[in-house]
Order: C-alpha cells, then sequence, then structure tokens
C-alpha cells in the first residue's frame, strides 16, 4: 500500500512538473498576456488544478528536495525574467490568472520551503521580497491596483515548495481572494 | 460638479466607515468565526461590496489621512488583538471571508498607505510584518494552510489607506486569488 500510495504522489508531482515545464515550448510560442474575460469556467477549472496540485505537492513538501524554482534560478529552464537583483528573481507564472501575473522568489531558499518555516532570520529577504514585489508592480504598469498573494501548504494552495509571492494585476481583483 | 463629487465621496467614504465600525457592537455579541459554507452567495456580495468600497477609499487614498486603523491601533475602537509588538498589531476582520481572518498592520504607517508606497527604508519593517504572518498563523492554528493577501488600489481592492496583511484558513482556499 505504501508502495502504491508513494507512486501516485510521484505521478502527480511528474505531472504537476510536466504541467509546469509547458515553459520550455518554442520561443516563438509566447504564453499569451491576456486572460480570457469568462472569469467562471477560468475559476472552476483553475481552482481544481491548483488545489490537485497543492494537495500532491505537499505529500513531498518537507523532504525539502529540489523544486522546478531550481531550474529556473539556474536558467535551466527559460523563463520570462520581469526583474532580478543578488537576492531575488521575478519571473512571469506560466498558468496567468491575470494580465500581469509575476512570481517573486528568493535566489536561495535557505529553509523557506514556504511562509511557515520563516525565523526571525529571514526578516531580511522576506522584507526584500516585498519590497520587489511592489517594484515589478511599477515595471509592469499595474501600480494603482494590483495583489499580492502567498500560498502556504495545501490549503492555502501552495503547489511549489520554494516560497514565492504572486504579483496579480491588470484586471479587477475580487473579493474574497478565493 | 466637484462639490457633488466630493460628497458622494464622502459619503461613500462615511457608509465604508460605518460599516467597518460594526466592531463598536456590544461585546456580548462577537463576530462568528464561522463562515457560511455557501460560497457563491458570499463570494458575489463580498466582491461588489469590497470592490465599491476600494473605488470609494481611492478617491481619497493620496491625502494620507487618518483612517479607521488609527483608532483601532489607539484602542479607541476595541478590536479582537491576536498577535501583538512595539511595530505591528494583529487582530481579526470584522468582515471574516474564511475562519481565521486576521489583518496583519504596521502602528506606524511611516507613509505606507499602502505596499505602493514601499520604500528601501521600509525593508525592514515590511519583513516584519510577513514574519508576523506567519506567527498569527501558528497562533490561530493554521500553520500548514493559510494565504496572505495584501491589496494595492482600487483594482486590488483596497478599502483602508493604512498598509495591511491579510491572513486567511481555516478552509480550502481556492485559485486563483479573486
Amino acid at each position: 500500500m505504501a508502495t502504491r500510495a508513494a507512486a501516485a504522489t510521484l505521478t502527480a508531482a511528474m505531472s504537476s512538473l510536466l504541467r509546469r515545464s509547458a515553459s520550455l515550448r518554442p520561443q516563438g510560442l509566447r504564453v499569451p498576456r491576456r486572460v480570457p474575460p469568462r472569469r467562471f469556467v477560468r475559476h472552476i477549472a483553475s481552482s481544481t488544478n491548483e488545489e490537485a496540485a497543492a494537495r500532491a505537492a505537499a505529500a513531498t513538501a518537507d523532504t525539502g528536495g529540489p523544486t522546478i524554482f531550481d531550474k529556473i534560478i539556474s536558467k535551466e529552464i527559460p523563463s520570462s525574467v520581469v526583474y532580478e537583483d543578488d537576492k531575488v528573481l521575478a519571473f512571469r507564472d506560466i498558468n496567468p490568472q491575470a494580465p500581469v501575473h509575476v512570481l517573486v522568489i528568493p535566489k536561495v531558499r535557505d529553509g523557506l520551503t514556504g511562509l511557515s518555516k520563516a525565523e526571525p532570520r529571514h526578516v531580511e529577504i522576506l522584507g526584500h521580497l516585498l519590497y520587489a514585489a511592489k517594484v515589478v508592480a511599477e515595471k509592469e504598469g499595474v501600480a494603482n491596483g494590483y495583489r499580492v498573494v502567498i500560498n502556504n501548504g495545501a490549503e492555502g494552495c501552495q503547489s511549489v515548495y520554494h516560497l514565492h509571492l504572486h504579483v496579480l494585476g491588470g484586471r479587477q481583483m475580487e473579493w474574497p481572494a478565493g
């Protein structure tokens, strides 16, 4: 049973990885920036996918193993970089939920698989990540209207265990936030 | 016309303030912690209210005037405090969108009407706010599943111009985040 459960988890994780590795598509085929206005359809489909991906990811979260973001940081997997400095990298989400949807991550994870792992020594990088999110919003031209989101754990819909901030804008964000 | 517009803005702002001052209700009448499971009804009603409140609030955002949070910080308006230290205050949202819904704010606004006003000097307080959000989630027992949200500007659904982080948990958060 344990073997079967482990296999199922691995399959789910690989499925998630393959879905995310769509960024390997040829350069000519760019991810469209505009999201279709059919909110209801998008909402149901995205929610189901992300909640399932989050559950699968949570099963192996505590291993602290490498994630897809390591390959994005090392540029082994290409991404559309919006902002970068010595501490953080900001790149477009490959499954955008708004016209602007950028992820901001620390280049060195340093134990921050998620926000719940934050310790007092992380205060500086946490502040730098939030400040970088503001810079990203300015660069993307949505400084007057955007949302920053951090998902933690399965119920928070976290699907990659490397702390990341979502910067969402370019449309009216709704309430509640999911 | 300008006078009429100003009056309309004031009326909307006062309406928002009155709605929020529901925390003045007698101590015996507590806000229920559990949110009804009728997601669709809640979603539409909340979204409409908050988007309207956000538009009204944005009209006077640049004045940098006092907000309802000043009176919560000074304890002139009572709130249900979850966490407090010398720099931040965390208290329950009076319109909870999840079983756990706590706001984390800096005690001194220092120009931070919203995240978009952040400057490099704010990095330390930004980091402290995020760390406090993690502490709040632990204290509330949702460390393994929660979402942190920062709304900026009308399109981000920001309705109080004093930077605040929403900590939402205790139910499966959906995707996208609004």
